[in-house]
């Protein structure tokens, strides 16, 4: 007897034809005599909904009573599920944040689960029953609902599969699993059957936004094997593993990109020992999220040239704060506001020579500058000009073996 | 420095603006030195939308999970109205069933609230805190959320202000007060300025849906001052206190009237001990609600004829009822399936003489037949044709001086 996490997201519960059919998933899972526990989101549209009512009243509306609020959309779910497989004969129970209780820490609308009490669940799974739980939310220990920030249905998920020690945790979702790059760009994508921890990260952070990512780390952490599948078809999804159980036959897994880059270059910044870290601080403290950073000794070896990324729409504010910082010279801000950062990912990369070389000979066979380069173990990134974008992915998806 | 219990019902929650109508409504009484607790309906529509949702499901959807769904309303309402009064600057909170806790009795979707903790919440009300509370909810002693049936959130503003001894419960919601009969149908129908527990009863059961008749009940049996006022106008509402408050100069407060009503007299019947019970009980335990009965001796004198009435949607589950019934024996079965209840209702009526006969002669003036007569200490019914109804209510408005 295998016990499974199973999380539906939004689209997948986002009729009442689709719970329907999701109780029916449930139910042919609990027949093949598996324990489950199911985790549900909010119906498709639904917390969007309920922020567009808190923002009617107030952009700053306050965060306690936000967690009240959008926790609704989850419990609503859990109610209808329930529901549903009552009537397909199962035993089926809805269990709330505060019934079980989901103890969190952290601050409303950001919090993290850090226990919950297993006994009367699996007590109730010993017993033949589908536990139904809210994804999303917990409670304080002060006893104050609190909510973990968007996609935090993952997040559950994933710590019910670790809090409740199960075999397995299936995300179901609306796409058929992870692509070796966007299947809405190149018809030639392919599904990954298998891939680790942190090519998935990779993916998920630079763009094939399938799961959460701070539920994939948690994942990693635990070594709670993960599954990305389609509520909608029958097909087999994505399996997510630590990297030692893959047996790499390709260098690389998937290309990935990011839109709405923009790319920052100071030029003429003195050379010395806490000049990275005056530009950075405030940009930091501002919330603005600086993506690459390069840096490179400039002409007259005196100075210095930094470059970084940031999202498109928070070009004006970071200039801004670069122009007001008295801790740093500099010569000139040279701004790039139509990039994109396309990059190959994959955990066997390291062990095959000559992929940095055939990306970049690749790229410029297309006619395609590199505007800016930066590495790791699992991945290689560029910035070129935006409008390269799909050229640049459809060209690294064929001659690295993805088609 | 009083304590209030203001209820605002799903219309007057029915949207963002009408939300931050009532945070303002709250906000004044608040700056008038008043302690304040209100009590939320979900709002308008929602609970019809959530019951809709799990009747796609199944027509039985189980009671439990309707609970577990149905509570969200008022959630949503309490967090929404709890943020639009924090950006008045008013310390303002939400204080969930599970919270506060609303501990409840009795079955799934019919509970009946039985105590509450009022440590925490006066403790908040001291500190200048205006504490928001849903209606119609509460958790049962095994920690499941349960709901009071429909029209709930009067009883829990009810349970709340007694609980709590407030000094009033201001019941906001879309009509002006109780109106002397129907101001939809008799333009010159007069909204009452006090009325009796008694009489609130008579005229809600009657049709002057204005407050859940349990609501009323438990105010009376603790003596707690009700008003029902508009949430949309600053016009003073009804008071409803107990009946020795009150100074009646009038013999009759309101017209009150039943819509598709349907009569039924079984003739020949057996005038013997136990005849009424064996009619009446099979029907009871079929769920039909039988209004009216009048019984009165046969012209042969040795059976009798009894005459009730029952809503009209019922007429045919219950003449198959009685003709199914082998304990009675009778002679025919008579039914007329468009007769109405006309009814004046009030506390003065007891030390008025001549309000009976006032009542026949005008009804005999204006050419209506009574079908059917009953009485009782402060209301005098009786059944006519449905088509004279009008006519009916606007001659009694006018010959007890309501108009």
């Amino acid at each position: 007897m295998v016990k499974k996490v199973l999380k539906f997201g939004g689209t997948s519960v986002g009729t009442i034809d689709r719970i329907q059919h999701i109780a029916n998933i449930i139910k042919k899972e609990q027949l093949n005599g598996n324990k489950v526990i199911a985790v549900v989101s909010a119906m498709a549209g639904k917390t969007n909904e309920l922020v567009k009512m808190s923002n009617e009243i107030s952009e700053e509306f306050n965060k306690r009573e936000l967690d009240v609020l959008l926790s609704s959309g989850e419990q609503v779910t859990c109610a209808l599920l329930s529901g549903a497989l009552i009537k397909l004969k199962i035993n089926a129970q809805s269990w709330l944040n505060w019934q079980i209780p989901i103890l969190t820490e952290g601050d409303h609308t950001n919090a993290r689960i850090v226990n919950m009490n297993v006994e009367k669940i699996n007590k109730f799974l010993d017993s033949n029953g589908v536990a139904i739980i809210p994804g999303f939310q917990g409670i304080s220990k002060n006893g104050e609902i609190t909510t973990l920030g968007r996609g935090g249905s993952d997040a559950t998920a994933v710590a019910i599969a670790k809090i409740f020690n199960a075999d397995t945790c299936e995300i179901y979702t609306d796409v058929d699993g992870v692509f070796s790059t966007d299947p809405n760009k190149i018809p030639v994508a392919k599904k990954i059957e298998k891939i680790s921890y942190d090519e998935m990260l990779e993916l998920s952070s630079l763009g094939a936004k399938v799961m959460q990512s701070s539920a994939v780390q948690t994942a990693m952490m635990y070594d709670i094997p993960l599954e990305v599948r389609s509520t909608f078809t029958d097909r087999k999804g994505t399996k997510i593993f630590s990297q030692e159980n893959i047996d790499y036959t390709k260098s690389v897994t998937g290309v990935a990109y990011s839109k709405d880059d923009a790319k920052i270059t100071i030029t003429g910044v003195e050379d010395k020992p806490g000049v990275a870290a005056n530009i950075f601080e405030p940009l930091s403290k501002a919330q603005i999220n600086v993506d690459m950073v390069i840096q490179n000794i400039s002409s007259d070896q005196k100075t210095t040239d930094i470059t970084f990324t940031v999202k498109r729409d928070e070009i004006s504010k970071t200039k801004k704060i670069l122009k007001e910082n008295s801790k740093i010279n500099y010569k000139q801000i040279i701004q790039n506001e139509k990039v994109a950062k396309v990059s190959i990912v994959g955990a066997g990369m390291v062990s095959t020579p000559g992929v940095t070389y055939r990306m970049f000979r690749a790229l410029s066979d297309e006619g395609i500058n590199i505007l800016a380069i930066s590495t790791s173990e699992i991945k290689l990134s560029v910035i070129i000009d935006e409008e390269k974008t799909l050229s640049a992915i459809k060209k690294l998806h064929t001659i690295f073996d993805l088609d």
